[in-house]
């Protein structure tokens, strides 16, 4: 019988913490009668959120076509959806339960590149498309594709969502982490890039790509214009490949700042010698369909050798599912104006981004107001990185411990507090040591998902739970 | 800009046939408007097989609940599959949209659980059973748990299903080959299996687990209850933990044989010290649902803590796509006795799988009808391995070559036959190569899924063809 001994090192040592220890043990608290908030996850539809209406009833006749024989089901559906979905049996008789060819369906890729066309005003080529279960499995492959050596390393944003951190453990590349700068809204900063890239080196890694997360997770951050042109100028530089994950791009709230794709920003730069990768999801954004696992990656400028080598790569698990390939196509090719489920759509859709909107609001505020607790108003994405205080662990002189060690302390009383919070209030939040975060420094990341009430009543929560939880500290 | 030299050396050694340079052809001529006949993959779905109304049924009132509430619709549906949907969304409210816990949803890992202990009359646990994006992904899963060191080394048997030896090049282990006996049926052979070990010791390979295909990919046979025993005996005799792929265990044809698991035949031996990865899924059998990837991967005779280390990598890609594990659910827990949509199902199930058996006859049949062309008659899985014979190569003195040289050269014979086969008949067929095969001998994949017409056409065009090849290789 095999031990944990015969297993992979890397994957051993591998760490997911918005799934992690917290997670399980608020499933066991739950299994116990315990009701439990899930803020540790950007899982729309587990916290209420209504699936759109276009898109299921579209989902529900690829499923069955036979419905669409049938004139009283017939009779209950928009015929716009009707009439869609006839045309895409048309063009792909074999619906939801056949392979497809190993990057997906061809009019569905073209859908991708239109959608992309249409938003950033630069051609896009079907063939440079590769549909994929839920944007991860993008960054998997092009992770996998991206290592070629033991010290190949990824410049990683600190801090970061761990599917990047945990894919570089278990593929066995470095991770380069360069912080973000909480003092300017989590932008990136040019001088803090160079250091990180600088002190890579000088440790023997080498550099391939840069991912960038915007808008931000696990920060809510949305960067500007200007901070993009930088990254990409930065990336030139040092001939750095960029992963630019833009699966919030309709998750934008604050006002006056709009989502600007690393595809439109590079295109209007004129730069296409650097290679760019954008991956996108339907998990996300106003459809928050995460159970579909569905999304896309986008290869650009790059050889068509290498496209066939990522097209290889995809046949190894033969393709991504089905309903996931069609969710995708509705999230890039929604009803048009004219259109009988148009009205229905945009209500929807209007409903959840403003519900979004003023529920980062009310959490942002409210978490203001605590004492030694601050956050940014979230901007854009489903985050907020909330910043706590606590006294000083006067058990420990950490200033004689090592960086490593002093990560490790801070770790342990980061998850402390996460855990203590879970058990005492049945909120569930990821410690922001999960994510990384500046020595000395603490944070949380929460969604702002829940329903406006449970916000509130969260609210309240933590400041009691914080305020005890540090005068407990104080008193120790 | 990246180039291919930038790459992943182990990516660009990965080699998968299945969907290789042959079928990229057939889709150009598709695409210029040829009829190409794909036998190349085992995709029911897109050879016409119909897919079952139970299953659809169900995912198209998961994929909309809101038809439940409508009663015109409801009418249409049959009340078993109403009421059982209900029931679905009533132990898991958020239904396709929403991530599930990593593994999967609790009550669809109960049912794998009470499947397996009602096939196999052993204990199962759900806590053991971890839901897939197809067998592929759990397989994928397995390898990358599994390899410790770029010693450790996989036993695969020759031929293959490549996703074995893609995922080992990719994954970075040994493939230590073992031929399957074509003189008996292609069970394994404990002689070759232990020269085969031997062997690799003496390579410095360090042999951990071994893979058995049962029904065979490519191969068609049914393994018998003693040649299962002499696997397990011998895995325990080296330490192996036995990766058993019964994808096809509901594709057994041969009048007397039926399917045993690896799951059965261990616990009847009482054997409990030897690791156990089984695999299934819902692509194959008579429900053929290749597009909504569904799968799970059993995990026996594991220590928790490893069980755990599954889990987390799951939790790195989230979990597996919602309508794939319902559909995974559906065919664990089909309609049963008594039930409104029972005969439907046992209708449809029993003409899908009589159609494959009498397919196969025909596809056997005629292919031993012709001069040079053997093949077993396929037992089980949707696959049958032709065997057939070219002229000697006057241009090579094959006596000359080594090992790897011999394997090249006829690689190429049988790749430029099956290229050949595809530009004549449109007929398109994987190379023997694409899966291995003793050096001298020739053989191609087909499957016998198309319609029954197309299969008596096919073995009509086929001979025509080789006749000809051959006669124009003669003459050369």
């Amino acid at each position: 019988m095999i031990t944990v001994n015969d297993l992979n090192p890397r994957l051993l040592h591998a760490q997911y913490a918005v799934r992690g220890p917290i997670v399980q043990r608020a499933q066991e608290m739950e299994a116990q009668g315990h009701k439990i908030i899930y803020c540790n996850i950007g899982n729309p539809q587990a916290l209420k959120q209504q699936p759109l209406t276009y898109l299921r009833q579209a989902l529900s006749l690829l499923e069955n076509p036979a419905l669409l024989e049938n004139a009283a089901v017939v009779a209950e559906y928009p015929p716009d959806i009707v009439a869609r979905v006839r045309m895409l049996l048309q063009k792909h008789p074999f619906g939801t339960g056949a392979y497809t060819q190993s990057p997906g369906i061809p009019f569905v890729r073209q859908a991708v590149a239109d959608f992309i066309q249409k938003r950033d005003g630069v051609k896009a080529d079907k063939e440079h498309i590769i549909l994929t279960d839920g944007a991860s499995k993008g960054v998997q492959a092009v992770l996998t594709a991206l290592l070629k050596t033991p010290q190949d390393g990824v410049m990683v944003p600190i801090p970061q969502y761990p599917l990047y951190s945990a894919s570089l453990a278990l593929y066995g590349g470095r991770q380069i982490g360069y912080y973000l700068d909480e003092d300017n809204r989590w932008q990136l900063n040019q001088e803090i890039l160079e250091a990180s890239i600088v002190k890579a080196k000088a440790a023997g890694t080498h550099p391939v790509a840069i991912v960038v997360i915007n808008p931000g997770n696990p920060t809510g951050a949305v960067l500007s214009r200007e901070n993009m042109e930088m990254i990409v100028r930065f990336a030139r530089t040092h001939a750095l490949t960029i992963i630019a994950d833009e699966v919030y791009q309709e998750n934008v709230y604050a006002k006056g700042l709009r989502f600007q794709s690393f595809t439109r920003v590079m295109g209007e730069m004129g730069v296409s010698d650097i290679t760019l990768f954008t991956l996108h999801s339907v998990s996300k954004g106003f459809l928050g369909e995460c159970g579909h696992r569905g999304g896309y990656l986008e290869l650009r400028n790059i050889p068509e050798d290498v496209l066939a080598q990522f097209i290889k790569l995809q046949s190894i698990s033969l393709c991504a599912n089905v309903s996931g390939q069609f969710a995708t196509y509705f999230m890039v090719a929604p009803p048009q104006e004219g259109e009988a489920s148009f009205s229905t759509y945009i209500r929807e859709r209007d409903a959840i981004l403003a519900a979004l909107k003023r529920k980062a609001e009310i959490l942002g505020e409210g978490i203001n107001r605590i004492a030694g607790m601050t956050v940014d108003i979230p901007q854009g994405s489903m985050y907020a990185f909330v910043r706590f205080e606590l006294p000083p662990d006067r058990t420990v002189d950490v200033s004689r411990l090592s960086a490593e060690e002093r990560e490790l302390h801070d770790a342990r009383r980061d998850s402390a507090y996460c855990l203590s919070l879970l058990e005492e209030t049945g909120i569930c939040v990821v410690p922001g040591s999960g994510f990384g975060q500046k020595a000395g420094t603490f944070h949380f990341r929460t969604t702002f998902l829940p329903p406006q009430d449970e916000i509130e009543r969260l609210v309240e929560r933590l400041k009691t739970f914080h305020e005890k939880y540090v005068h407990v500290l104080e008193e120790a």
